[in-house]
């Protein structure tokens, strides 16, 4: 081709080189989060692809992954957020697509009563993930927290 | 028809007739699971055909609701838990859909990192629904809490 | 089937039902929006089962329409908004579908650029039509207007 | 491969060649289309891959833009404009496959009542974009303007 | 159900009633295209479902098979469409589709050196069916005939 | 790989070379055919990859367009024509899908009363394409002319 | 309905009145075959609801199976060929979609070579069905005969 | 990468191969099979990845097209038979898949008659292709020939 | 209609009379299996509707259940066993999915390399199922035990 | 690309390079099992990327059959569980999905008799996979033993 390539990594590369920095340095998402200045979950979905990072929180991410520049660039670019990346077969997504399943009438319900005719944001949201330790086996809590949005009558 | 059907009623007619009925008696799922013993988002579920009811629940819901005693006895029935259950592009459980979609990698890695190489059951599971109060608008807050599993190996 | 319905009607009859009064009378759905006190498009989604109505929207309906008491209890139940309530394939859709096809990725590039990393509401949202005249053929216009909500990083 | 390729990059490749470039120049699409003589809406899905330039079209953006000659000659291939171009699961573009199914009956009522058998034009078609400030947050509003095409007896 | 339906049988059953009195009275098409005054191709396409009559025509048509005044009201309803109406398995549709895979890009590629960038119209259109004698065995001959409509700059 | 490939080219990349090759040397389809000794049709539907090229016509093709010998050879490998070579949502391609749609269970109807019970060959069949001068707008006149196929008892 | 249905029968309500009045009366195939006077694989078919009968086929089968006449007149409607009445999982014919899935390209390769560029029809076509004795187990043997249509140039 | 290869080629590129020298050897299917010992229609499935070959066939089949070594290797390979190495929609394979449509519930029906309740091996599996000379045209033979096989109670 | 059902009762009508028979009669699969004399796990799928039940068979399970003489005729019906009869997304049989797409890559490599190239027949097949008793939780044993089946050279 | 790839394997290249290498070296998967120190089954999932192996079990896999670092290290990597990996409709595996339709709601009933509301654990699981001698052909017998995990009401 005889134009030169401006931008060649997309997030999805981007995401893979972190990866591979996350292994070889030994660090975790909430070292990574601290650098970043977000929380863990937040962190995490936007070094995977599913967020922006501002120039401050890429270069950060960067400097402590030593990250290549053309790394760094490429976790500013727009996020991918459609189907394509995740795969609902998948073990611990097909569980969560199962919890859909089983209780997506159940929320649709409880939002009706509690709040009216409307629905939780799935933008205006934050999610929460911990370890909780119990004797018959540690949990996983996960936190779904999102405005509630009335339909407009108009 | 030559043979008398027992059972006249499945689970969706069950919960279509209990959801008439709570319209009817201007009753919460608050009162209901107070009623049942159960938390509101478990008796949400059982009531909508997610899950059995044991013969003291039936007949208690059965009771505040004044339901028919077919209707009491379809609730024992086995839930019918499939896919059929939910639709994915209502706009509610679009959402959560959406929801997975952003986050389902992100979760795969806190786990992988928290954990180790397993799942978050949907079996040894319970959910939590909360209205919470904000000046900028009331939120929706779901807490999924889920045992962790461990593939075991062999 | 030994217990009384006591709710015969799901919102698709109760449309049915509007469609056919709606013809009988030969009333326009700007006459009934100027009843039920709501936007022509508004009323039309509402009493096609997309939204619920209040108590006194659907007794101003029903009363226009000259409707039975079961079809007006029946405007008021809660709205089924998944995807089964139309036809991609039918060609007005097919058109609408189109449209999204050629301009979706315009319109994210045109929302990231102009608001920023969020998306357009389609709950805090009110649609407009009209006809505009035109010399070589009169236009179908139609205005989607919706809150800019941004993704909160957390 | 023993032949020389003539025409070595597709519609796809000149709009990452066009993205790139637009970043790095700081641009916006207003100050392209103002170059290119057409609407913001317009010239966006054009360079997107959407609608085929003119030689002088193509010319302006190449040169506002700075781009190579390969990449203005693809600029003026055929458009692809099949639903691969678009990922109906990415959340801008879900919400608006959202407005489809919750208001495309409605459309079609209205279509119906206002001018008979027929469609909204795709084709014979224009949409504006715009920010609509407002207090409790801006909004987009999209306007679709197609000539309505009734279906001819024959 | 206690309300009285005014208008009991949709487009899919008056074809049904359509297709039988045709099959009694021993009509072709042919015949019933002259009575509604319409070619056979539209006066098939409709009373099948695909257009709605106009009530002349439909009584016209109703007259000659000695319909019912209830399928004569139907046959008046608004068509339906969508692609549910048609079985794209069926030996003789499946031709037709396999000849769209076929010559499908062929006549892209033809309208586009022919006309420029724009489609033919299926709204704009008329179709006609003819039976060809041929030695080696006789052709069915069938003309699409839409306006060419060109994509818009705006 | 330590083979050498004997054919390196497929029929997707011939008709690539195709394209450019008669954009490049301004060649309408109407010109290859003339040179090819086929309608403009078939030449466009052979050379895109739909048909196998004799040894006679490659040349004559490849010598008009001034095509490398790897092209010409390719144009005689078997075509591939499945359903990948066509998108059913490309606009023009959408169009022909929609009439196939609104009119399969009218064409289906008519060979049915005017032949009996068989099909319209889609493999003995030709295609006519032409351009219609008409005052309110240019028509895309296609003709389908296949062979009547009736199913054998046995 | 205030019209009366002149033929309640479809093909596939009096392909079951078939199976049980055969199922009663103890017959085979092969028996009603030779009232019909056609082979057992096209009888059997046709009985399906896969041919239509004429006249004297359908009283023949009629009389010996002992059917109502409104079951004999619908053994002479239009027979419903799309894939809705075949279901692929059913392990039978999932054994025959495997064959094609293993030979399919086989059989175009020979095809191709034996005959040139064309197709088996599956219209002038005739099925052969027998039972084979073998020592290591009884054989299922079946016949497909079709002629061979080759691809018209024009 | 920093590891070598030992198996270059996989199925569909050994496949490529023996095409490409197959059509520059001018050999037939037939040349093949008499080299490999086995049928015509086994040998070209074979070869075209369906069915592994021993040494000795791999050998043979190599030395009369001119394989490459790897090649060689390559054939006896793991065969890979899924649904993907066919494509449903590419003509002659339509029509095998029209007639298990048509066909599938004939053939059902008559396996229980005539053998019970059991299938046709799609494994103990043997097919014959022929081509058979009649007057009006020639005919495609093929013969499926499997082993009855019964479902065992236990 | 105006003919008499002779079988009114197909296999799941059946099943569902079953299950209310044996949930009123306090019976175990074990109960009816002893009686029909038949494994545990064939007995269960046999009344489901998965297999045939012999003349005995069902005469024996119609006398423990108290079925009545159309549900008894009913067993003896052929099996429906097609894809429709399960519900992949149903937890449990989710599970087993979950386990095919595991585990299925490493069963075709251990039956190519233990037996060669053939499969496990799901005909020539028989099922256990064991509960077992182990101190960290009872475990669920099933076995699937099928005749290897080799493919066959020709 | 400017920055140096860490890890350039993925699970599916190394599981490529432990075929190729288990191939030359005549290793079975005993074999290798024996080396790692688990079962025939886990071993055999684990190296085709369906578990992740520890160090000294990769090292050890490593050794015995020869392979580069980077293959070693990859075989660390999380496995890659989703449904892409697995292909329904290769032979064996549509084989195995067959007995899931057959047979999964039997193990749905007799799970629930058995053991109540509740499912078989995937996670907690095990698989095992033996040859079995039998007079008539052997046997392919899987044993698959799960945990029962019961629903838990909340």
């Amino acid at each position: 081709m005889s134009f030169t390539p401006i931008q060649p990594l997309g997030r999805a590369e981007a995401a893979e080189a972190v990866l591979d920095a996350k292994r070889n340095k030994n660090l975790t998402w909430e070292d990574i989060a601290a650098e970043v200045g977000r929380s863990k979950v937040w962190t995490t979905a936007a070094l995977l692809g599913q967020h922006p990072l501002s120039e401050d929180q890429a270069r950060a991410a960067g400097k402590l992954l030593g990250l290549d520049q053309v790394v760094v660039d490429a976790l500013r670019l727009p996020p991918v957020r459609g189907e394509a990346v995740v795969d609902p077969s998948e073990p611990i997504v097909a569980r969560l697509e199962e919890i859909v399943q089983v209780y997506g009438g159940t929320i649709s319900e409880l939002i009706r009563e509690e709040f009216g005719d409307g629905i939780m944001s799935a933008i205006d949201f934050r999610m929460d993930f911990e370890r909780v330790h119990a004797e018959e086996g540690d949990r996983v809590v996960i936190t779904l927290d999102g405005k509630y949005l009335p339909y407009r009558e108009f």
